[in-house]
């Protein structure tokens, strides 16, 4: 006979007639006290965030929610039209492609930058952007957070986010070393890399003391409201099947014709 | 040949230094300045939220985020403990369950009392709940909103929701109506119904104008936030494979013994 | 305290050295005993596959594997082009959209055969026809199984389906009341109304006695084959991020040129 | 202005009377004709599977379908407990978790067989087991296709699709290279490993010649089959709720009654 182990949660409870969410009461402390990115930090960090730490958080989330037509927003949209009775699969459908080049890029520079600093001893940053820029080169792997197709040479999210970081005292270790493993990036490659909206996050995540696991979370809540947002014009404005048949005429024509 | 049809989305644009929400530039003007739940609301409707709507709409949403060991949970815990790797999934697999039982009962709400309010002519709210309840009755459906496993007789989110409805100058028709179909509801069944948290957003979110088409859409972008929430916490403290051999050996016993 | 309820399935069981699905020991009266799809009848029904059955069975399941470019097609790579570590994840976003659109309306066929044959005491096929399509018309709501945006007027799978049916004794009343709402329905509309081929399905899936609720999943079951084999073309041939740029481009000319 | 890249699909394609798949005309040359496991390696492969691969790849396909309460089961018994209308996202929810530490796992057998058998030059099978293992252990990786909580310690599957390949000529040097790596494996660990079901699978899809990026579409288009027949005994005879029950009365008791 297997010994049972035990199951527990610590993230909220409710009985008859209470909610109690991280320790407070949902109906009497939360509600019409707190903001709804005040409250994401509140549900995964456990405690109340700090005025500075709210402004730097909510700021990171919003980041995430709406870049316009992306990959997520043609999947939510494209699901949608198949099955507009079920809005929350066309989200679900829309967040499985945050994966490890859209979105969830943010969670390999939070990684990168904690090992970077992880027993450090007495290297300067400058020597740890170096070694770190050299690891991923002998490995064959690319640097995480830097680069993007569109916003070059500059993304503009990026000197915003560390701006307010700043503003908020947390623009520290891990906010300098992401911005001279970019640097020590393009001198190595001698290409012009972006450092990316996603690697200002990671870092600042890094700042907030999250742990690397969670921080494509952040991405993942903040793109279902903009996921939202898309599906509302869809039922309004629909492109979903025009879309459809503009790539079917495009990718069958060739046999079609045959 | 077939003719093409235009694809046009006005919510957001980029260029290689520009990003744009909505028409506000997303560095200069969002980031900073707003929170998570204002950038959602003008994610979805197009426009900046008045302070009374900010209050409401952040409530609205909190209300959803979170409800300790829900099916949705549940779920994201078991599909994070086989893909790991893939965080974005198990979010993705929480949020698939959000129709029409749970959750996504906010939509059936919302248009209920659309419909009910639509040409209403001289009626008053009295006799439009007992002709509501009426014909839910006659067509053998539920009233939306109405029921709790757990919270009986009160739900204790559904008072402090009308109480930040009427706070801020929203508590009108619709929620009155929800209330008098509440109580018609119990009459003529008899039965203690608790008028649930998604019936009170039901009516808040036709207070604040949104197409009942989105209403399920705020408690999915409520419910990411909340699983991830319960995705560190599996990280750290899972539950997920003792649930497996829990069930697994209830479920064939009289099988493996047979 | 709460009594508990049993948790029970019948479906299959394990030991350290066993494993029995549907009664049938895997490894000796399985494995190398049945094709897949007569192992799908099993899982579904419970018993085996008689020859006939077989046939149809594996027809109509084949016949929902592939139609070349799809919404979920799309779906799937470029869920794929954002995650390729979780080829899951990419299947599952693209079956979420095979809905009451596509796909799933083989459910919509098949319960309104069933209703339409229930309690028909002795009332004829035709006589049948009409009434159901009376009644689908006087509740605005569009008849399953009929119309198709390129198959016009014939649905090159549905007359094929139909005669394997008839091969194997299984095209009788249902299929010939399909076909004869398929003709009313034409002449009630005043248009060509293509009898499609998940309306063939629908009622071959009658024939088969197969639940209606169950009825969407072979559909599912059939595309995840499918998509699979677009994610292995998109590894080798991708379109995704060209599908990108092209609707970035048309969606927001406007804006950015503004 | 952007050049466009061509966007092309060589799998099937569609006019108003025809339905071409891999170069067969679906209704004339495959319903009726072919079964679905042969129609999945036709859509997977492009060409027509011999009368042995047919058998293999029948067998490893079915052997991913069921293994009753698993955690893909459970997830999709959840979701369709709370969206009942929405069978495909149930489907879709359960897929999510097929990860690298479930049925994924068959592609992490493929990829070391081939990385490890690639350029061996004249290496004898047994000096490539002992460097694959060594290299796994130098690294602090798992082994793939090795280990299962229930099946000590044999896994019943292994053997008899080891056997069918034999039995079709494929059980050749990544069958016996993988048997020879669980060897090695047990021995350098001291513990007794099962060489389990994704291992033989992992194996035999190397020697189907298939790519390993798609080998974890095999147990998603098997398990989803699988799920459907989860989703129609969850309808009829549901365990979801009572599982939700049980999981929050267990995982809330510390809170509840502090």
């Amino acid at each position: 006979m297997r010994a049972q182990k035990p199951i527990r949660s610590d993230i909220a409870w409710s009985t008859s007639d209470r909610i109690v969410v991280r320790g407070k009461d949902l109906p009497g402390e939360i509600l019409g006290h707190m903001n709804l990115g005040d409250l994401a930090f509140l549900q995964i960090t456990g405690r109340t965030a700090t005025p500075e730490e709210s402004n730097v958080f909510n700021a990171i989330v919003i980041t995430l929610v709406e870049h316009g037509i992306t990959p997520s927003a043609i999947v939510a949209r494209m699901t949608y039209a198949g099955a507009p009775e079920s809005l929350q699969a066309a989200v679900a459908a829309g967040l499985c492609g945050l994966g490890t080049v859209f979105v969830g890029s943010t969670e390999g520079a939070t990684k990168m930058l904690y090992e970077a600093l992880e027993d450090r001893g007495d290297a300067d940053l400058q020597s740890i952007a170096v070694a770190t820029v050299a690891k991923y080169h002998r490995e064959g792997v690319v640097v995480p957070g830097l680069g993007h197709p569109v916003h070059r040479p500059i993304d503009p999210r990026t000197p915003r986010l560390f701006e307010i970081a700043a503003d908020n005292g947390m623009a520290n270790d891990y906010c300098k070393l992401m911005q001279l493993i970019a640097t020590e990036a393009e001198r190595v490659s001698g290409k012009s890399l972006t450092l990316n909206a996603t690697g200002a996050v990671g870092a600042i995540c890094c700042e907030l003391g999250f742990p690397w696991k969670i921080v494509r979370g952040l991405g993942v809540m903040a793109r279902a409201i903009g996921l939202v947002g898309h599906l509302l014009e869809e039922s309004e404005n629909p492109m979903a099947m025009e879309i459809l048949w503009r790539v079917d005429e495009a990718a069958s024509a060739h046999l079609r014709n045959a």
